[in-house]
């Protein structure tokens, strides 16, 4: 068969795969107006407890591999992180009645990693039986955490050189005065332009704080230097599916219950939320398959790779970037990325990229 | 053996099976005041998963069977749940001190299901290894929501015969009068009659919009539509009795606190609450055999089919009839239900029609 | 090998176990600053159904089992429990700046068992795959309730011996006066001497109504008289590591979150609840090697003993105890044993008895 119908068969019999199954249950639930709800309570012990999961699983694989083989795939991370931002830059932020820190905080959030997705995605591939890297989920941190320093560092130079014209235009004008309000002016530009240096250090420690990454760097560490394999096999694996379907549930529903949100802030936002997961996959699973030829990186973990390039942060970037750039608008990013990049992620690029490297790899 | 030691040893074997066990020892440490809780989140995940996985199973169910033979036992359900409530209407609503808006509430009540109990009782024919039709669990809506609708229609049309027959009277003495208590009288009237056109579709679609029908009707779909054979297998079945052991300890805690609340209402809703569920679980029990006789349905089945006309609703019903009839008295049928009819049904109904079957089958 | 070695090594692989380092895990990301966060809700519900499984455990194996056997580790336990109070009452209350009611009710903490240790001792034991009785954990009660109800009598005596002598100082200088303040002490006195003839029963009651021991005693009932064995192999007993496990992370965030509580008292406090552990775990493992001697108690079961012995109570412990002795501080008693014993029992002693045991039987 050919590439396409290769490709479509693929994609159909993944959306009966019940992880994306329950995304679209919720979707059409909340859609149909249920009163069901999932107590926020039991969403946080699951994130906690599939976060921890993958973990775990990357920190028995480092435990047991070769850590070299990790190299080529980590750094191809880092650049998909610090290049979702600027693609951010040089795209959303120029289009009409779109604001530029608006477009940074998006950007930030695209670039950020949704553990969700990217458990949906390991989900799908075990399901689909397509072998990865037992590390691959370890990738996570090495891309969310450059995007949402590179997204609050770049907001904060461009508000500080925006207010530093801004503050030699006024002073032009006002120079003679000592009017309060210019002094209040001058705080600010000093503010701004200490800004200008913007400290990565806390930024990089709120993200490893945060409930999601330190679930997940817990179960690295018990991975790596403790010996959980008891309570891994019994506990952790086996409830993995079933709590991510749960999740998958309260994602859809949420998804629809934020689609109004985004009817608010500028309709380029629901194109560049539906666009930009394909662009991001496309460009990680392109430096996949450079790591697949030359440093034998497994088909599988190119889709892993392309996955958490697609997803955007639901959990810890949010209140990361509401702290970093604190004059973007949280119903713009977090609009974007829970009502439509996450289901796009999941629903969509999932199926597209394991049917790519497929038609690619078979 | 004959029929009766048969079904004595039997009723008192199943007092012993996890799930009755947990109900009773729920009453028992409430009776002794412990001050165990478990908390609210933890019960409303516990129904959706069980109501989840009874879906699931009746839409695998269903797909991969033939369709013709539920007809019948669903028609049977529908008549179980239209039936219970005239039966509360000509024998409840009679009683002395016994308001006929309360008894039909109580009767919608009775009439509706309680996922809960179903879930009791098809844990406990498999803890017989007594087989039934897999869909059974998927007859739960065809008589839930008859009764409901049943009820709140009989009701209002009660209400607005009764209130066109005092407005007659008070015209006939008030009539030159432009009294305003008289208009507001006769807006009173107008709205009876409104609502004696009662819109049957609202009641359907809160029903449905519930959280346990709603996540009966998710799974069932995604059973039907779906392949969630791996995350059925690998999760919400092994969970189920689990979870159900700790509602069934909530039930039982639950029924012991409303039972103050009963006191306050006649002494007839505890008569009627005890032999209630007996009465229509024999009436199902007999439209089951007919089905049982003439369509191959299971003996199994026809005791699900008891179970559930046995049961009255604990969490759908309770809310949608506040809505469908404000002026019936929750504590009568909530605690007529809660308190009584539910541990009827699950400790005393479901050993009954179980020994009923295997005396008759056996 | 030599005692020493075995011990040592035998203490660090033990320190790899799962629920060791998902209790060190928790120390650890608590002083990162980690904002994770493990429901309320969660954590009761582990805590149940941990309770509940070794309950059941308990009550399967007393089914099963010769009682006789179980009588003299049960007297052991009891004066244990009873033994721990008056070792607070004669070292800790001595030292300077501490007060003898909040060193009683310390003691009594301290005696009191803790059902997380004990379950974290329990998997360990597991874990080195060293058998114990089944029952053991049924102990329980016999060391909680005499060390709870011990520790009130004793300083609810001291205090009305303390009042009256105050009483008759005072008496002598306001004896010709009737004034109103002394009619208050007088009342205080005899409600002070009214005390001085505790009643046990409530106190008891008290415990045994609280969440953990009304738990687990329902396990012990349902084991005894039902037959749960369905629900506990495909349930209770399986989920039981991998609950733990999320528990001991709770337990080490709070312990790390406490320490700051315990430095607001008494310095002796630290060198207590240090110390405290190992004494009475020495303790009981004396007795309870009398028992392995002459009774057949296996090494394991006095490894439970020795483990319930140096557990301090978390959860059941300090309401009974805010309520029997509500003039001792809390911040004293729960700041000591949260903070310090209970990562000291579960951390220290666990592996210390475990490897004492080993190095003496083996």
């Amino acid at each position: 068969m050919d590439f396409w119908s290769l490709f479509v068969m693929d994609f159909v019999k993944q959306l009966q795969s019940p992880t994306l199954a329950f995304l679209i249950g919720g979707m059409v639930i909340a859609a149909l107006g249920s009163e069901l709800v999932i107590p926020e309570s039991i969403c946080s012990i699951i994130v906690f407890m599939l976060l921890t999961k993958i973990g775990l699983t990357g920190g028995i694989a480092i435990r047991n591999s070769n850590l070299t083989e990790m190299v080529l795939p980590m750094i191809f991370a880092v650049i998909v992180g610090i290049a979702v931002v600027f693609i951010a830059r040089y795209t959303l932020a120029k289009l009409p009645k779109v604001k530029v820190v608006d477009a940074l905080a998006t950007g930030g959030l695209f670039g950020a990693v949704s553990g969700s997705t990217m458990a949906a995605g390991l989900t799908v591939l075990e399901e689909q039986k397509i072998s990865y890297e037992a590390w691959a989920g370890a990738l996570y941190p090495f891309m969310d955490i450059p995007a949402l320093v590179t997204a609050i560092v770049v907001a904060n130079i461009y508000l500080s050189k925006k207010q530093a014209k801004s503050a030699v235009l006024e002073s032009g004008v006002e120079a003679s005065e000592d009017h309060p309000s210019t002094q209040q002016e001058y705080r600010d530009q000093q503010k701004g332009s200490g800004n200008s240096r913007v400290k990565i250090w806390p930024i990089v420690k709120e993200s490893l704080q945060g409930p999601a990454l330190s679930a997940m760097l817990l179960g690295l560490a018990l991975g790596i230097f403790t010996r959980p394999e008891s309570v891994y096999k019994g506990f952790y694996d086996p409830a993995f599916r079933g709590l991510l379907s749960i999740l998958m549930l309260v994602m859809g529903m949420e998804a629809w219950s934020r689609l109004g949100e985004l009817r608010k802030v500028a309709q380029w936002y629901v194109v560049y939320s539906v666009v930009a997961p394909f662009i991001h996959g496309l460009l990680a699973f392109g430096l996949g398959m450079i790591a697949h030829k030359f440093a034998g990186f497994s088909m599988g973990g190119v889709v892993v790779l392309a996955v958490i390039a697609s997803s955007s942060s639901d959990i810890s970037g949010p209140p990361t970037l509401r702290a970093g750039i604190p004059s973007a608008n949280p119903s713009a990013y977090i609009g974007a990325s829970t009502a439509i990049g996450t289901p796009v992620a999941i629903g969509l690029c999932i199926p597209f990229f394991i049917g790519l490297a497929q038609a690619i790899g078979g």
